[in-house]
């Protein structure tokens, strides 16, 4: 089949070539140009546009850091839609607003064309093992149509609802990954002052009712002391940032949400921003003078 | 072997049934006298306080709700050291301070006796399936007598280090079970009101890096509202109250946990306290004017 995937970064790369590698044609575009030349030289189809993608492909699918990035890649001047074809399918695996969503559907729409919000979770190890768990929403028939690219991509994949119910349970996703990290920060740094070793709290919490994802996740990368893998605190943020708005709309509650997020910003302040969301534990070794090791 | 069992609850009846099912002989005491008479009728042993206990059992167990209660049951006037002889292995399956923990180690050794502090995880329900995740703090000779009476007990069973460490690494599970329990409630309303149904919440967030063991198990338990059942939000708040204090005492930032202390004290003002902590989901269901359900 004929696919498009724009966005090439952490995520949209290895996503890429798993579907290179399943025997698809795609047809790639990324701002930057390195990454388009490295997956020419693996078969893929360099564009020099949104548009020239969208111009080519059945299937187009996208993985773009923020809203504005999305909306240029879709509603730009070279974007996907100025070259949009009736019965073409558009995917956004990006974490974004649920207007965004929502706006890129009636996008295409207004093309003959059809949209699906699919945001992912895994992270770079979860696109480059093609587990990702993916959170669609749209109509069946699209769906259906995506489900063969998605079983290349990932393991959990679902259909939330109608339109923007993907990005939906992203959010949710997201509040509970961020709120998870900043609570495993706190109480590794906490147990260890009081004499919990870091590896005993991950074998046992982890086995117990404080057991998490984030937990299996974040202890080792922190005892390793690896805090470049992965997702950024300034990704986190952002996400916290949308989560935040949209509760404000809603009319919803978000007590320790919020407090996740005000602990995200403080890192990013303390320059942890482009740091894997693990060394957030940085922020309460250094009050506690402690550092959490093997 | 002669064993002695004090505090016969939500924990400690069904632990103790297990220890009769599996041959020992249990000398059992409890403040209210219904289920000592009940545990009497499939074999225990009653005892008139817990100095009987002691005066009889070689090892004794003990699972109290509070600081002062484990305070009165190891040195009230006919408290368990008040009959204490040398070479009695005492444990305590409470969740206390580390202080607590120390105190009552220091009390056994005065009378030639030994203490574990072995508080356990997995709830009622863990109890009852003899899963309890185990985490003992003392020395390795205790910890191999008591072996295996915790085996009839739990799963998961670790010495995490010297007097104290057990309750230290529970400690730290208690907070993190605080954070996420705070976290599923917050994020299954929110994704309510954005349109996340809370099923699919469980099942993809679940599955994907938001996923911890509170969402597995609180998720279900608001869907049923069903929040008659296990750990209350009053015994989580006792809990949070020893972490802020230790975190004091140790000078150790706890940001997120106070936020979880926060909301588990608003949701006891409201009138929630002897309700399960999955209950918690009331407060902020309430706010947004939605509830959670199948």
């Amino acid at each position: 089949m004929e696919l498009g995937f724009v966005g090439l970064g952490k995520m949209g790369r290895p996503m890429t070539e798993h579907l290179l590698k399943a025997g698809h044609r795609v047809h790639v575009h990324n701002r930057s140009r390195g990454v388009v030349d490295e997956l020419a030289a693996q078969g893929a189809a360099p564009a020099s546009s949104a548009a020239e993608v969208a111009s080519r492909a059945e299937i187009v699918m996208t993985c773009l850091t923020n809203v504005q990035s999305v909306e240029d890649v879709y509603f730009g001047p070279s974007g996907l839609y100025s070259a949009a074809r009736a019965g073409q399918l558009f995917v956004d695996h990006s974490t974004v607003a649920m207007e965004t969503s929502r706006k890129c559907a009636d996008g295409a729409r207004a093309k003959g064309g059809e949209f699906l919000d699919a945001p992912v979770s895994g992270g770079p190890a979860g696109a480059a093992a093609a587990t990702l768990t993916i959170m669609v929403g749209g109509n069946q028939a699209a769906f259906d149509r995506a489900m063969p690219i998605f079983q290349v991509l990932g393991k959990n994949i679902r259909l939330c609802g109608p339109t923007a119910a993907g990005t939906a349970v992203k959010l949710v996703n997201q509040l509970l990954v961020a709120i998870n990290t900043v609570g495993v920060a706190e109480g590794l740094v906490f147990g260890l002052k009081a004499g919990a070793d870091p590896q005993t709290v991950l074998e046992v919490v982890g086995t117990g009712f404080g057991g998490s994802r984030m937990l299996e996740r974040n202890a080792p990368l922190a005892m390793d002391r690896n805090f470049k893998a992965g997702t950024p605190v300034s990704l986190l943020l952002k996400d916290l940032s949308l989560i935040g708005d949209l509760a404000d709309q809603m009319g919803v509650k978000l007590d320790i949400g919020r407090c996740a997020e005000r602990i995200f910003a403080a890192a990013r302040d303390a320059g942890l921003g482009d740091d894997d969301m693990a060394g957030l534990v940085r922020q309460y070794e250094q009050a506690a003078g402690v550092e959490v090791r093997r």
